[in-house]
């Protein structure tokens, strides 16, 4: 593979002479680096002046958001398609979906031309997608054909889509949680063989116990006869779903029987089930760490190869000139300010020698990834030319309204709730006296404010908000799960259970209109709305068989109205995302409390903050909030007009910074910045083929190795 | 307190001389503190030669097993007092209760003698036995005037009854786990209060939400119209006991409603329930780390302390003599062989110089804890006398049984089960061939032998199979909870609810005997066995409230038999159960694989290890196991005689060792061990005070610091 990039890195000029200033493919080329520092993309692009373009473009907001467009749109189609929330012809829906593939093509075409070719198609994910196309092209013609014919077919490839969504580049996230769950399962399977095996022992033995005592079910079948329905019992038991319930016969008939019950809950509930917790966790934190050290020193790689690019020889030492480096800012950062990027230069400028040092050029991905609000202590218009309009009461609720953001943020979702409510009550007469009761309550939500203000909540609080992007991510695993999970469900258990109307006196809606229900449990708990015969009601569904409880009288449903083997079915979904899923979740939220708690400020942002106060340009979040602001403006100002009088820092007058708000980093963020504290700013990292034995998979780098540059 | 045992210390003599050896007392004195150090005791003793000796005579196993024997009858009293699983006569009872205070009030006299006085009563755990004593007599003479005028009382002091069983120096284990309770509720709290908060909020918009639509439950009931019934319903609702039935008829009336309890769902039962196990469970760890490392410390305190007593100065060292070594060692562990005491003074006095220097003394107690198995390689007597007999197809089969330990554990637990099913069986008619079945079924577990063998399997099972012990701990936690919760219950609750014979045709028997229980979910689960009105039965249904899952309709049942509020019973049962003790059941086993993973070989075991090997005396558990044994004694042999005829190692002559199985280790002892591995073997440590910062509660040292005498 390196040999691959040092072949495409021929074909451009590198500045022979460390004194001629860069060219501006040199800058593109070493802004991509940089931006894929930022990002901590590790997309192996070619060299080439146009290929460097084409991958600017590539990663151009607009692209991407076009793609997420198109990925979106082509999971939304199965609320179109038979069995619909909203019924669309059979042509609509191809057409979409048609129109989505092409758009995929493109996608995976331009990415072809960024990339060498052999790597292209060494990467697995793009074989998935080119694959998926295809088998999506020929079912969407088989089943037309059929259509055409009328005979109704399977459209199997829709159990593909989110194929789509974990193999684009952009899902780096999503692609990594499912790589913690391939990299568990070995792990795992061992402990679930012994948790089967346990469970076979403990069926064999309840058979032999309890078989031929002749006992009954509350429901007046036999009790424990048949060693499936045992095992399938004793499942559900370890899921707790049916205790006490499955042991009451035998309780009954003799109270030392109920010590059988309790131990096997004790094995198979409690201890399988926190081994399955401590080996998904044991993998989650190993992985999570290795990645996290992939990533950092992949960082500094690209980094290092943007810094070469760039750099000239001044005195003795390798340096950027400051032109060259604000340059490169703005093209990595088009919307940046100029007093952010002045402020920036100072803290990697610290001499203002004119030129930024190695050291400081490798922390601008960190520097640029610190979001610096800007606040402009200039009286506001509408003060200036009307104040009387400005002091009026409404305008002083807008102005309290953006100063209080997090108390705006409840009073948005109050007036979300208010119009959802409306909405929805559009049948019924108009209730305003509801909607401002639902306000009322809402505004209850501002103790959060009183409650974040207590400094041992604000630790748990901070910890979820921080937590929250991330569990973004495993929204988009849960959905590519439960839509895979959907679709096969639609297929498989369509129509066979029937919602009545609860005010609906058919005698059909007593059995879900289906006579194989009769008397069943399932009938009998009013269950027929939870049916796969809706993309929304499937998953639903799938949500209630997350939470476990009754998982197994809907189980039993569905197996009385098709076949018992489809209790395979609801057991696969429990494996996977009760013992995978949610565990993987319980460990990320543990390893994120970890984190929280062992937290340190990072260094650069340290950097920012002195640099800022140093500069007597910074203002607490809390002096914002509480319009103290304008009381320190004078101040403050006095003592900055006392440092000396640089022209560059003009820019800054007027204006102060503080760092945003830190609330909103994500756990990988964290994790990166504690290991990045522990390489040593001039520590340039192992080799490259060191970097990729940490984590073989998903890294494809094609930078020659820096060592042999410096 | 130090100064309190230097002025006990001044009364004895210390030996003047180093050349001078030491006295008899000076010697208990030192295998005193070797013994706290071998079992991790906290014990402060006077040292005085009689307090020493009664101090020998408290630890000694007679004495702890007595007491043992007191608390567990104590306990069990429960079983035989109203309402009792087999009744007695209070007279019977009280005087049996009154047995037990002496005995224990004996004990604590005991140990005010050989403690400081002012050290025994600053010690929280003795005064809570004197009151529990005091209060547990008032109780008894109270309910017994009552008793004697026929008024019924109530005996509250039953429910002290786990004071005794934690507050002995012996349950240190479960007062850890206490421990680690009480550290962690500030934290929990804090969590709990926002839970509580999120919950009341979901609670109100319930009630604005669904209030006033009219809607009805499966049973016909109003639907979320009483705050109070929605607050408890949404508590039950994060325990996930009630999904997806709380959720139907909001369902059914419109879908998007199923997003306001899938929201509540990801909120409360994933979100916060996850917050509170990484709470739990960061506690857990920090303080385990803590006290782990205390303990290290303090055992290396009472070992030099030892060793001061017993050191004479040879060249420019202090050393302890060789007999001093022996005797000492004799002392401290009276059953040890004279061959594995050769082996040990082997290993600490490498160089046999007559005398062990201050590294390897330090070691004596870790030496000593490391079980070594002697192997005597004799004929069998019976081989040698009677070779027909000893070949005979039984005697092969006995010696099969010894050989084959694991399966000998499966063997005898078939007969245990064979015979509690014989006696159960007792009613009906003799069953051998359903005897044999059982026998059969549990000859399956011989397949846990096929597993075992598989290595990664082994892992699991040996991890399973090292932190049973420690489970034993929790298995006391959670007896001493159940124990106070069955007899608070029994009080409450006792006769409420009514069990009728399967087969029972009274009318009474559809409501458990209470027309209070009429159409209830509870009497419709035939859940009549779930009540109160024994010990057996309480502890059954604590376990089924623990299982979590049907848990309301319980809570439901003895609120309509005796008032609402008594629900508050159930959910406090299932805070202090399922928040807190699971969780710290599941930290525990968390920190138990990780530790597993990351487990190594210590570094004393090593030592002995090598040293077996060195002198030609070691055999391989499976050599022992399989048969091969015979094979290798002529080489091994040979290779022993080959070594320099010191006459010291006859004893060792035909004898050959290995270190016992590392299976059933703690993991407390992996962890200290862990932790031992990186204390330098020349570090003394930090100050006494220092490590009495570590963990202010439960140590008492009175030494003074070694730092001084040195």
């Amino acid at each position: 593979m390196p040999g691959a990039h040092r072949a495409a890195g021929l074909h451009r000029p590198h500045p022979s002479s460390p004194e001629e200033p860069p060219a501006q493919e040199d800058l593109l080329l070493a802004a991509a680096y940089v931006s894929d520092a930022q990002y901590n993309r590790n997309v192996p692009f070619e060299t080439s002046p146009q290929a460097v373009r084409l991958y600017h473009f590539y990663n151009h907001w607009t692209m991407r958001a076009a793609t997420y467009f198109f990925i979106w749109g082509d999971l939304a189609l199965a609320l179109f398609e038979e069995p619909a929330l909203f019924p669309l012809p059979f042509l609509a829906t191809s057409i979409a979906e048609v129109l989505c593939l092409t758009a995929f093509s493109g996608r995976l075409v331009h990415f072809a031309k960024v990339t060498p070719q052999m790597v292209f198609w060494k990467d697995t994910k793009n074989i998935c997608i080119v694959v998926t196309i295809v088998l999506t092209l020929i079912d969407l013609i088989i089943y037309g054909s059929l259509e055409a014919v009328n005979i109704h077919g399977v459209r199997w490839s829709r159990a593909l889509r989110p194929v789509f969504l974990i193999n684009f580049p952009e899902s780096r996230q999503i692609r990594r949680a499912f790589r913690s769950i391939r990299n568990t399962l070995p792990d795992i399977l061992y402990v679930f063989l012994l948790f089967i095996f346990s469970m076979l022992i403990f069926s064999l033995m309840a058979l032999k116990l309890f078989g031929d005592r002749g006992l009954k079910t509350v429901e007046g079948s036999p009790y424990f006869t048949n060693i499936l329905d045992i095992a399938f019992e004793l499942y559900v038991l370890v899921t707790t779903a049916n205790s006490p319930d499955v042991m009451m016969p035998a309780y009954e008939f003799n109270w030392w029987y109920s010590l059988y019950f309790i131990t096997y809950i004790i094995i198979n509930t409690y201890i399988f089930m926190s081994v399955f917790l401590a080996v998904v966790y044991n993998n989650y934190r190993k992985h999570l760490k290795n990645e996290i050290r992939t990533l950092a020193y992949l960082k500094r790689h690209k980094m290092i190869e943007a810094f070469n690019i760039l750099k000239v020889k001044v005195g003795t030492e390798f340096v950027v000139k400051e032109a060259q480096w604000r340059q490169l800012a703005k093209i990595v950062a088009p919307d940046i300010s100029s007093s952010h990027l002045e402020l920036l230069l100072r803290i990697s400028d610290e001499g203002q020698k004119g030129y930024v040092d190695k050291m400081n050029f490798l922390r601008l991905a960190d520097l640029l990834n610190i979001q610096v609000v800007t606040i402009n202590i200039k009286r506001h218009p509408l003060e200036a030319w009307m104040p009387r309009v400005y002091q009026s009461s409404p305008s002083l609720l807008v102005q309290k309204v953006v100063r209080h953001r997090f108390d705006t943020l409840i009073i948005i979702a109050a007036l979300v709730a208010t119009v959802a409510n409306t909405t929805i009550q559009s049948a019924r007469k108009y209730n305003s006296q509801q909607i401002l009761d639902i306000v009322l309550i809402l505004r209850i939500l501002r103790l959060l404010r009183i409650i974040v203000s207590i400094q041992r909540f604000r630790v748990i609080v901070t910890t979820l908000i921080n937590i929250g992007p991330t569990m973004l991510t495993f929204g988009g695993l849960v959905l590519v799960v439960y839509y895979v999970f959907a679709i096969i469900g639609m297929e498989v258990f369509h129509g066979k259970v029937h919602f009545f109307d609860p005010s609906s006196t058919s005698p059909d809606a007593l059995e879900c209109g289906n006579p194989a229900l009769k008397d069943s449990a399932f009938a009998r708990g009013r269950y027929c709305r939870n049916n796969f015969n809706d993309l929304a009601a499937s998953l639903i569904l799938l949500t209630e068989l997350t939470v476990v409880n009754q998982w197994h009288v809907l189980a039993d449903g569905f197996a009385l109205v098709t076949h018992q083997a489809s209790k395979l079915y609801f057991i696969g979904f429990h494996v996977v995302v009760v013992i995978l899923i949610v565990n993987i979740f319980i460990a990320f939220i543990l390893e994120a409390f970890f984190v929280a708690y062992s937290l340190e400020k990072s260094e650069v942002e340290t950097a920012i903050e002195k640099k800022i106060q140093e500069l007597g340009v910074g203002v607490q979040e809390e002096e914002v909030q509480d319009g103290k602001l304008i009381d320190n403006v004078d101040a403050k100002d006095s003592g900055f007009s006392g440092d000396d009088g640089d022209n560059k820092r003009k820019a800054l007058k007027g204006l102060y910074f503080r760092i945003a708000s830190k609330k909103y980093k994500t756990v990988d963020a964290l994790l990166q910045q504690m290991f990045e504290s522990e390489i040593a700013p001039e520590d340039e990292g192992p080799s490259l083929e060191e970097i990729l034995n940490f984590s073989p998979s998903d890294i494809h780098p094609k930078n020659p190795s820096f060592e042999n540059s410096a």
